[in-house]
Parts: structure tokens; C-alpha cells; sequence
């Protein structure tokens, strides 16, 4: 008899990193359920991008929450009236989303629960990250302790694990790593903008650290930029 | 000049317990923005009800979230092909939302971050809290903790508190502060099933709860009851 493949949920945006991620899961031979939210970002072709990576990379199943943070606002990527900033700069950028890690991990969270599964993935980073307060790894670390209290398998004595393999990693590490897994690339995307045809602007924070870190990498950079 | 009034998210369902909440946070002279979700539940009275209390006790503004927990199931709340017992059972009822409050928290952290509010009232109890697991005293603690470092606010040095007054009161106990609060519960519901007209089953857990504390409380209950 075969033995049960353990189970994780993935969150899956599309992108470079969480793509990377997935990869790494189902290397590590877990049966991978990704988990997207179609959240009011400004574009879908980040939804279009991440079922094709799950399905070509062997997800068993790929699910979209809708999940209108727009009803909350706050930052440019839910509101249509903050603009995406072309140049980088200091502090915390106008594209974080108030909290939006904390609610992914939740949702995927319960997710978890009625999958049985003990394993959440997360593609976050401290290197890159932008200046993000929900990519650090103490908030992780934290989130990690309230969610083995937060569920009934945590009375059941199961154990829950927020696994971010990338948090160390520079965007030329993920991207060497990624490679190596076969992961192809030209599937993924990462701007914040993104123009039709596909075309990724090539000038936000996004697109500058993924062109960058494919040329840190080694790697051929499959994306195609506007610029 | 006035003092500008300290904001506070307060979740809020319609039901006794967090309508209680609401007029705590008020008396303690919080701004209060309260929150909804829409969330699959099986009868939309209980959002009628939250509008209701929202503004008859004086909310700045009430917001409802939709939020499609019959994406990831799991509950006899957001599942039609799970049954509402009728019996009290021993362990975790089938009524338990996975990971419920963990979300709903999550997406009160943002708004709270979006506000510059903080701090977020939640009616959770440990006494007579049906074995949920995110009821707890613990997790209460952990999800603070964490929700300090999730967000901007804790990079620019602010706080973050998750208030639960009514962690360790008995029904009874909450119904009584309710009452000498003036609230009028007549607009709250609790049932789990809710007729039309407005009457509650009178036999789910929640019914029972809620009469019961009525009775133990020394108030009368406003509520319709079938049986």
C-alpha cells in the first residue's frame, strides 16, 4: 500500500518567489494545494499566472478566493487612486497591503484545517523584501505560534508549520534555486503594473529586483519589459 | 480644540456577545468602526442585525467584507450538506469555522492599519465557548503578539491590542454589563438556524446558551423563539 503523500497548502501568487516555493514543495514530496486571492489587485493576469504554474507543475488542486480588500483601501495596489511609484525610496512602499500576509496565512490557514494538512508555504523573504513588516522573520515566527493554537488539530495535538524557504535567499539565490528545480520562469510574473500582451513595465520595485536578480543569478531573464 | 478620540475596530455579528462589545468600546470612549462579514453563512439576519446595532449605538461607519468561506468549507456554517445539531455533544461541534477568528482578526489588523486605530475589540469567550479553539485565552495572547509586528504601525513604534472583554464572563455576566449599558438585545440574534419572522430555533447551541443566560442573568429575553 502506497503511503499518504503529506499534505501543505501553497499560496501562490503568479510570481517569481511563490513559484520558486512551490517548486521546493513538491520537491520535499508534499501533495501541494494552492491557494490564490483575487483580492482587487489591479490586474488578473497574476491570477491567469499562478493556475498555469499549479497546474504545470503538479498541484493537485488550485483554488481563487475572492477577497475585496478594496473594502479596507490602503495601499496602492488596492486603490486606484495611489499611483505605483516608478523610482525606489525609503521606508515602506505604497504597495503594501495593510496586513495582507496576516490574511493570506489565515485564510490558507483554515484551508489547512479542513484538508488536514500541517504545512503552510509561503513565498516571503527578508532580504528583498522591501521594506514589507510582514516579511520579517519574527512575525513569522509568531504567526507560526498562534496558528498551532488557533485549530482544532492543535487540540488534537497536531502540530502546524509556516515554512518560508525563501527568507534567506537573495533574488538571484531563489532564482538559481528555482532553475535547478526546473522551474520555468517565462510562466511567472512579477510587476505590479503589467501592460498588455504581457508586457512587465520594467521600472516598478518588482520588476527592478527580478531583473536584477536573474542577472546576479546567471540566469536568462525570460520576462519581457516595456523598457 | 478637541481631543481627537482614540479609533477602535470592533468586530461585530449581530449576536449578544459582540453587540455587548460594541457598547463597551463605546463607553470607554472609543471611536468605533465596526466590521461584518459576509462570509456564506447560511442567513443573512444576522448582517441586518449588525447594521441595526452598528447604528442605533452610534458607529462611526459599519463595514460588511465579503468573504467566500465556502471556498476552503469545512463547517456546518458555511457547508449546506453538514447538519446544525440540535443536541449539545461532547468536543468541537460542527458549527467551528476553521481558523474563523484568526481571519476575521486578519482583516480587522488591516483596517485597523488602514484607520491608524489601535485597537480591535472582539467578543470571543472562554467560558461558555462551545471548545473553539480560537477562543482561548492563549491564542488571544499569540495573536497579539503577533499582530504587533505584522504591520507598519509596529515599525513606526505604535501598538497594537486585541481587547476582549468578555473573555471571562459568564453569559449571564455579559448580559447583565449589556443591560446596564442600555443595550437593547432585542435587535441581537444568536440562533445558528433563524427562521423568517425573525424567530430563533430555541435549540441549537446557541439558543440554549443565549436563554440560559437570560434566565441565570435575571433579564428578560427579548427574543422570538419557535419552541
Amino acid at each position: 500500500m502506497a503511503l499518504e503523500k503529506k499534505k501543505a497548502v501553497v499560496l501562490v501568487s503568479g510570481g517569481l518567489d511563490s513559484t520558486t516555493v512551490l517548486a521546493i514543495a513538491i520537491s520535499q514530496g508534499y501533495e501541494c494545494h494552492t491557494l490564490s486571492f483575487d483580492y482587487g489587485q489591479r490586474h488578473r493576469a497574476e491570477l491567469v499566472a499562478a493556475d498555469q504554474v499549479s497546474q504545470s507543475m503538479g498541484a493537485i488542486e488550485h483554488k481563487v478566493m475572492a477577497l475585496d480588500l478594496k473594502t479596507i483601501g490602503g495601499s496602492a495596489l488596492t486603490d486606484d487612486t495611489i499611483d505605483i511609484p516608478e523610482e525606489a525610496r525609503d521606508g515602506i512602499p505604497v504597495t503594501y497591503v495593510p496586513a495582507r500576509n496576516t490574511i493570506f496565512l489565515s485564510i490558507a490557514l483554515g484551508w489547512a484545517e479542513v484538508l488536514g494538512a500541517n504545512d503552510i508555504f509561503i513565498g516571503v523573504n527578508a532580504v528583498d523584501y522591501s521594506g514589507y513588516p510582514d516579511c520579517r522573520p519574527d512575525y513569522i515566527t509568531a504567526y507560526e505560534k498562534m496558528a498551532k493554537l488557533a485549530t482544532k488539530a492543535s487540540i488534537e495535538g497536531d502540530t502546524l508549520r509556516i515554512q518560508t524557504p525563501l527568507i534567506d535567499l537573495s533574488k538571484a539565490e531563489i532564482i538559481q534555486q528555482g532553475n535547478a528545480l526546473g522551474v520555468d520562469y517565462s510562466q511567472t510574473m512579477s510587476c505590479y503594473q503589467m501592460y498588455d500582451q504581457g508586457l512587465a513595465c520594467g521600472k516598478c520595485d518588482s520588476c527592478r529586483l527580478r531583473q536584477q536578480g536573474f542577472i546576479e543569478a546567471g540566469v536568462t531573464d525570460p520576462t519581457k519589459y516595456m523598457v
